[in-house]
């Protein structure tokens, strides 16, 4: 099938559907263990997707800025290979799924030594912060950031008031950064990972920025407006893999299994998800695209809910699962 | 890039392949719970690749009779839907992955009230296999063997002898039944779920069978030979995706990033995986095809040596990971 | 202090005693999982209180007959020693206790090999009656009624009505013992095991004879009535150890510290517990005592509400602590 | 019986034990995360036996300076019940034995919502350290301190050297001082709870010292020299019955079987345990008494090799197992 209401654009079958699914955010609440977050109005959806040849789509509050969290990992993770190579990222942080929290440090203490199992969580993206190139927080932060750039073409802001509050409240994170520096999976001293860390969390974007992220990645690598090839394919195609095992929390599988795309989420409602460019023709998309989603009333896994339920209906209706 | 080596025929890189690869099988040990996989010669490797229109390229020991086990647990899953729907069974079966070992119970207990985490595990299948329509466990695998025979278009053949010694063995999957029946999650007596389960793992099958059950998943559950649409696509889209998260054990994760391909492993060597049919003209096979693999040395998480190694070298140099 | 009211003889006391915590049941309930202990008043409370000279001291419903369940394995764990020594049967279960359920599956697998952590939790107990010495359930059910005749000079009746039901409702502990079978800490069949185990559950005693039993132990395995030792002192010393640190369940640590005496309880609401003989002779039971209490409503960790309502008074106002 | 060798007097027997037990130091080793303690000679063995009326028996290296380590842990958490009553800290830290490594954070995150299990174990006494009463460090071991002056009669010294290494590498201990102020089971910041932990932990002692603070523990609170009551018997006897089930450690259980006498062991080498009072004039000790071994090299679980073998023989020669 081609589109979800036949003989309508795409367009506005996209903005009909978002006013459908942003009811669904009454099921769910904004993340409120910081009051920055917990101020944002929970009934807010926005979408934008952005094709290969620079065509966009966008309905709902898609230019309302929010913080990166959790979708943040993806990019740290893709800095930390494109200077040290897929093997020496690996040999400090695993590529399984877990099925726990995403904060979750039972899996540390009983897979000895303690190698977190993947970057998406919180414990291995914090290790793959520890990895970034640098002597600081300042220089590891200097080079995340020029990775952004290199898709985004700007370098990002970092809501300070978010950092601020995150870095007061980051218990948890400290307790699994001082737990990987006791067995060695900290590449640097605590406080200097946990900066870079909360920084990258705390770096504000809106839909079109991680439509654009999720575009590139769609490309594997390849900018398709400064027709540059800015990370290796190999890089970007374990990104996505590891996205879709591991990138929606503690519902990675159920959301592999509803939708079927690479996706991150971050529990400020935000949603980073591509069709992948290498699809038939007869697809929705057949040359892939970026996929930015803002929904910040979140369910008790930390996703969008009416993010999720979203594309749910556009996997349904527009085919565009990977399997 | 179009082929492994430039020049060749498929079918002739293929056998190359077989031949390189088949040394990796000296870095695992055949399955050794039961004497009848223990005296399988570990050395052998064999392939079979069918595509739609009914091409098939094999190489090394692609002939052997092997049973199936693990790699039953996708059929009996799809049984169960075809049966029920997908709404019922997951009701009483989740889709996560969970990092676990195939036969841990850790987190049934962890994770109140028990429900089994995912059908690919042997928590999940045992689940699947007591919902199997029937009164008796000789009507469930008459059930199974019909979806089975769907395919391949002949009744199943159990290896009475595998049978035999995995029933007097079980006593890991007996412990799984007896928690799954006192948390409710069994669906009728512990016995009789085990002799569904364990005469579908004793089902003997090569690696051209396998292939084209492969085959039927990567068409969405049409089969290319009778002109039939055999199971339903929602489905297959599901097993699909279950494949990619759960289906190599507590090595899904690493198969993910390193080849990309839902696929379904088992103990006695094989694994069916797949590249889905949606896949852009310029891919080594546009129009999809099943795999099916045979090679005995298993590592520690299960699955063949030989044979993942294979589809590393194959997705490397054929460029057919879904990412 | 000598007694709980100054003036009034003990016995006076202890019913006046259990009149007052009566009332405690209705915080409590009776184990439900089989019909045979569900139906059982839950408001009774008993206790039996006898001295190394034959004194005895009754309050409420001591005569009240009730499966011994868990108490029983105390006995049990002698028997296992008596017959193969103590370091034999350690090799074979550990002494620590672990905090969890009583029927948790989790311990054996986190810590390999899945040697059962204690004697007094399910997994431990159903190892120990795979021990007990002869080649079938009889025998092996023979030779633990002869140690429970040593002290109570009759061969013990079992319930067979409760026997049939926890026959029939043993899910988890089979699946326990089918655990247990897998890592080789099971010592024949499991059916076999599990009918000694559930036998041994089901013998029928009054508070008198627990008590009874629990005076051998206070007397280092001593018997005052037949003037033998009938236990070898250390074997009952070890058994006492276990009493203290593993014997309610996973609130061992808290009657440890509210009460200090070595007690174990049974989900059908019975407690043996004791009061070691070598105490000062300013103690209230200067040369010791056994104790039986039997009040079927127990709390989330099985124990009997009302019962360690009552020891917590006699401990406090008795001062019979062993700390 | 009275005593191990008949005809000789206890402290030669004693000093004979010493000799014979020395040897087993070299099955363990000493304590090497931090520089002060790896450079301690391990083939060290000292005792100290202190009875009520200030008989001292001793032998070996019985004078030589270490650090409390956990032995510590005893002292605090009678301080923070002494200020505050026992249910208030038993609000906030559990007194259930866990069978789990001393260090271990996964009981924290398995059993909602993170009560530490108890006092004697990391994570429950970073608890207590931040329950004593102060709004600073200094306050808090200014109190601290001033609860060890009641027995000693002297303000304790800490090693400033252990003191440093300690808190440089203090990692694990961080993380689970963050995760408690994740769950609130932290009554002060971070940094000063660690403080005050890391700094009773290396309060400098020797064997007279602890066994004194094991003297007045024997006697409920009772300071014989002094002739007061220096802390609530209650107290006391609630801290005896922690030792028990949870003062070795994960050898705990093994402890109460083998020795059967409330302990508390410290990762330096160092044991206080101690013989109650009420106990029968046939005993060894008919009053009591209060033992302090040193014995630097430690087994897997944190305790002196060979200062519980020489427990192991003193309980079974002198009889003074509590059951």
């Amino acid at each position: 099938m081609d589109e979800g209401v036949p003989g309508l654009p795409k367009v506005d079958v996209l903005q009909r559907w978002v006013a459908e699914h942003r009811t669904m955010a009454s099921l769910g609440k904004v993340a409120s263990y910081i009051p920055a977050l917990a101020k944002v109005d929970p009934m807010q959806l926005g979408i934008c997707i952005i094709e290969p040849r620079g065509t966009m789509m966008t309905a709902g509050d898609w230019q309302v800025p929010f913080t990166m969290q959790s979708i943040a990992k993806v990019v740290g993770f893709i800095a930390a290979c494109c200077h040290w190579g897929i093997p020496y990222v690996l040999d400090r942080v695993d590529v399984e799924p877990t099925g726990d929290a995403f904060n979750s440090i039972i899996r540390l203490e009983m897979h000895k030594p303690g190698k977190p199992f993947n970057p998406m969580i919180n414990a291995g993206a914090i290790t793959v912060s520890s990895l970034l190139p640098g002597d600081s927080s300042e220089q590891k932060l200097d080079y995340l950031y020029g990775i952004f750039q290199k898709v985004t073409g700007a370098r990002p802001a970092v809501d300070e008031e978010v950092f601020q509050s995150e870095w007061m409240n980051a218990h948890r994170n400290r307790a699994l950064a001082h737990y990987l520096k006791d067995t060695g999976y900290l590449a640097c001293e605590v406080e200097e990972a946990l900066e870079v860390y909360l920084k990258q969390c705390s770096i504000q974007v809106n839909t079109e920025q991680i439509a654009m992220i999720g575009l590139v990645l769609a490309l594997d690598g390849f900018h398709p407006m400064s027709r540059k090839q800015v990370f290796p394919k190999e890089i970007v195609r374990l990104a996505k893999a590891l996205m879709l095992t591991c990138g929606m929390y503690d519902a990675s599988g159920k959301f592999a299994a509803n939708v079927g795309l690479p996706a991150k989420s971050g529990v400020s409602g935000g949603i980073m998800t591509l069709v992948p460019a290498n699809r038939r023709s007869h697809a929705s998309f057949p040359d892939g695209c970026g996929i930015g989603i803002f929904g910040p009333a979140i369910d008790a896994c930390g996703n969008s809910v009416a993010g999720v339920s979203l594309l749910k209906e556009m996997a349904r209706e527009w085919d565009i699962s990977i399997f």
